[in-house]
């Protein structure tokens, strides 16, 4: 292990972080809460640290395992760094417990351990918002789209990072394609948040939304979650989950005017396909026990993408639906949105390979000597894609059990179990039972909080930079002296 | 599809089935019991199809696709033959619930209809654990057993049978493999009927219990399951669940006195270990709840075994445990006992094929240019089993949610639905809350059990075979006459 470069990279993101935690402190200023002294404190903090891990300028390539490890350190570390606040203010009294918030969400989880977040000041509110903000389309890809950094490849950085069975590069160059995905989000945000204001939303709520919004968060800043909005703002806050799980490939051939390309991409068009299934589904299932059609199929489409894009906002207790609709709403979390988009889940560009991988593999049992290859957007995927897709599912639900069998020490129902771990897992936020819309993550024991944040992170990072931390030999020190051998 | 050698098979089949409803037939007789003239019509009705069937001897290889819908026709087939007597002696008034308690005893599930089973006549009761023991070892392994069938080569009959990922040729011949199970299957069901008549069992509880636990079904004589049996009969029951789920190579190791390899076999290993973990801790768990540590050694040591193998049966209502206990038992459930054993689930080997592809992908993002094998018993696990197992698994959690979905019309709890599908997809039989130990399936919908019955025989057959009848292009006839012009 170059651990370097891991402090250098680390270094980086807390400088950065420094500069993400003023914006909470201005916003304090402006309301004028004592909370923004405190997150004035944590950002010089974070500064500092960050500049001596940095300080010296390091020109190491960045190999797989030292990228993976960066960024999983860094996702923790920002965590760590981003709860002080909420426990500096007294707002979260526990640090573990501002801690589990934090990590929440920056991988855009939206879990709470809050009865109440009513009670916190602007400052803290809009910090909780915009840690959905920042994890949502990544710490890195925002660094990568700023600063050469490493003047190296950063690749190994944004495979880490970004979500999908592939990193797709839009352009040549990775810093481009990294600015280029920040505009796409910077423009989803402002026009969400035009659009909100428009339709009366005071102005910190906006904001405050867009960014659970955009970065498939789901904390709100009102217990009801979305539940006091009119109809025409959980309208706007619906289409714009939706927007934001859509493949970030489309906007650009979209601005490209790559109308046919834009067509053909497969996985949006799949996912455009289950929204709709699952809305007509639910609305029929629900129609008689909500009072009318319309109601339902406003209701219903608000929670399906809500769920599906494992943003986590709700308009309603969904735990009084039928089973049904209950459970298309647990496959819709399993699914998750697209990959490239900010969402989290399986994705459902994964769903497909899976899907043609089942096809296939009938078709070769049928025809014993057929070459079968399993295209998307009309291309040959490669072997390897498919082979690290499906060793994903299969990784995934092992963790998935694993995790189940530990948060079941903590003896709540099957349900409840079962619903935190695919909540967390795949970034969403509530679950059903004890942690249904209405409820949160407060009862849980320390140490299923423990699992719970790995499984944040594991889900958000897509397992393998998390797991390499676990591995032992990740920690081996002989590497690093072959490399530096092989360097001079 | 070459339709006549599928019908050939069947016939073949049915013409066994009519040898084995003879048994029952027998017992009724002994018993002087009305419906022991049930048993006859349906074998002769049984036998007059199997000789139409069959009555042209077909001489034409059996491709895997033939082989593979042959096997699961024959199952479904079978089941639709073997369900006529519960219905015909009015035992079971619905012949869509003896249809479902057939299937669900050939494919060794054990998950009843029956509120109260023992209203039975012996003659339904012994056929019902019968079918387990034929659904065990498997039918077609049965047959190959005994008589030369097609002349050819049976592998894909066998194949499409056997469980796990790889069937072993324990001798060059396929014949004499089948025979050797079949011997030491004999074996095992003598030594559990001897003993559990030593300690005293009525002959006949003794017979069926044993069929219900070398198949790996868990159909019982009593209601209260094996609740009722002295301590020392369910310890028997115990150690022969635990060696009915250990893979039968071992068996023949241990005969061939190949001693090394026998102790080599790393399955049999994890399968212990894992006993032994679960055992430790649902032990601890409950012990203080159950009165002492030695009864929650004995109780707990039952369900594990009795989940692992996908046996089924029970002492005690563990639906009364701590979660992390019954979260134990679902995990168990999931992984199922050794391959080459009667037990279903996804088998221990595959789960450790699956940790030590988590490993080895680790270890490939450390060391990128490591060449990494997978090694089982020492040998190299071909890179087609390895593609075979992830495939395996991403399909199984696949059909599993799907499975879920549509259980959940029915509007029960999630519990009930997660795990009724779990124990009908694994070949368990009882699972939590509305299906726990203490209940069963009578009141799901026609729809949901059919969805239960599908998952039972793709959980048995290993998903591809019933999958198979499931695509368009499998009926597809154009194939055969290809085939047959290659003959010419």
């Amino acid at each position: 292990m170059n651990y370097a470069v891991v402090f250098y990279i680390v270094g980086w993101l807390l400088r950065f972080e420094a500069f993400f935690l003023l914006l909470p402190c201005f916003i304090g200023l402006i309301y004028s809460e004592a909370s923004a002294k405190y997150f004035a404190i944590v950002s010089v903090i974070s500064f500092i640290i960050g500049f001596l891990f940095s300080r010296k300028k390091i020109r190491d390539a960045i190999y797989t395992r030292e990228g993976f490890v960066s960024v999983a350190s860094s996702w923790i570390i920002m965590s760590a760094i981003g709860a002080l606040p909420f426990y500096l203010t007294g707002e979260i009294p526990s640090y573990f417990d501002a801690l589990f918030e934090t990590v929440s969400g920056f991988t855009t989880t939206g879990a709470s351990i809050l009865n109440d977040v009513e009670v916190l000041s602007h400052a803290s509110l809009f910090w909780r918002s915009f840690t959905h903000w920042i994890g949502g389309m990544g710490v890195f890809v925002f660094m990568m789209a700023l600063l050469p950094l490493l003047g190296g490849s950063n690749m190994n950085l944004m495979r880490a990072e970004s979500p999908g069975p592939s990193v797709d590069r839009l352009v040549p160059h990775i810093k481009d394609t990294a600015k280029i995905l920040y505009l796409i989000y910077l423009v989803l945000t402002t026009a969400e948040f035009a659009l909100l204001c428009v339709f009366k939303m005071p102005a910190f709520d906006a904001i405050c939304i867009t960014f659970g919004t955009v970065g498939t968060g789901g904390f709100g800043v009102l217990n009801s979650s979305c539940g006091a909005y009119t109809t025409n703002q959980q309208n706007i806050i619906t289409i714009f989950m939706f927007l934001s799980g859509i493949n970030f490939t489309t906007y650009f051939y979209l601005a490209s005017r790559k109308i046919r390309q834009m067509l053909n991409i497969e996985e949006v068009r799949y996912y455009f396909l289950i929204i709709v299934a699952a809305w007509l589904a639910i609305t029929l299932n629900i129609k008689d026990s909500i009072g009318g059609i319309g109601k339902a199929a406003q209701q219903s489409i608000f929670q399906i993408v809500s769920m599906i894009t494992t943003t986590g906002y709700s308009t309603c207790d969904y735990e009084v639906w039928p089973e049904f609709s209950k459970t298309i709403l647990v496959i819709l979390m399993f699914s998750g949105a697209c990959a490239g988009s900010t969402g989290g889940g399986i994705k459902v560009s994964r769903v497909i390979i899976l899907l043609k991988t089942i096809k296939k593999e009938l078709q070769v049992l049928i025809h014993p000597r057929a070459i079968r290859r399993i295209r998307i957007d009309g291309k040959t995927i490669p072997h390897e894609v498919l082979r690290s897709t499906n060793v994903f599912i299969a990784i995934y639900f092992a963790l998935f059990l694993f995790s189940l069998l530990l948060v079941s020490i903590n003896n709540f129902d099957f349900t409840t179990n079962f619903t935190s771990v695919l909540a967390c897992f795949n970034n969403i936020g509530p679950g059903l039972s004890q942690v249904g819309p209405s409820k949160n993550f407060a009862d849980f024991s320390v140490f299923s909080k423990c699992v719970l944040m790995f499984d944040m992170l594991a889900g958000r990072l897509e397992l393998f930079p998390v797991l390499l931390l676990f591995t032992p030999s990740t920690w081996q020190r002989q590497i690093r002296k072959n490399l530096h051998e092989k360097h001079k």
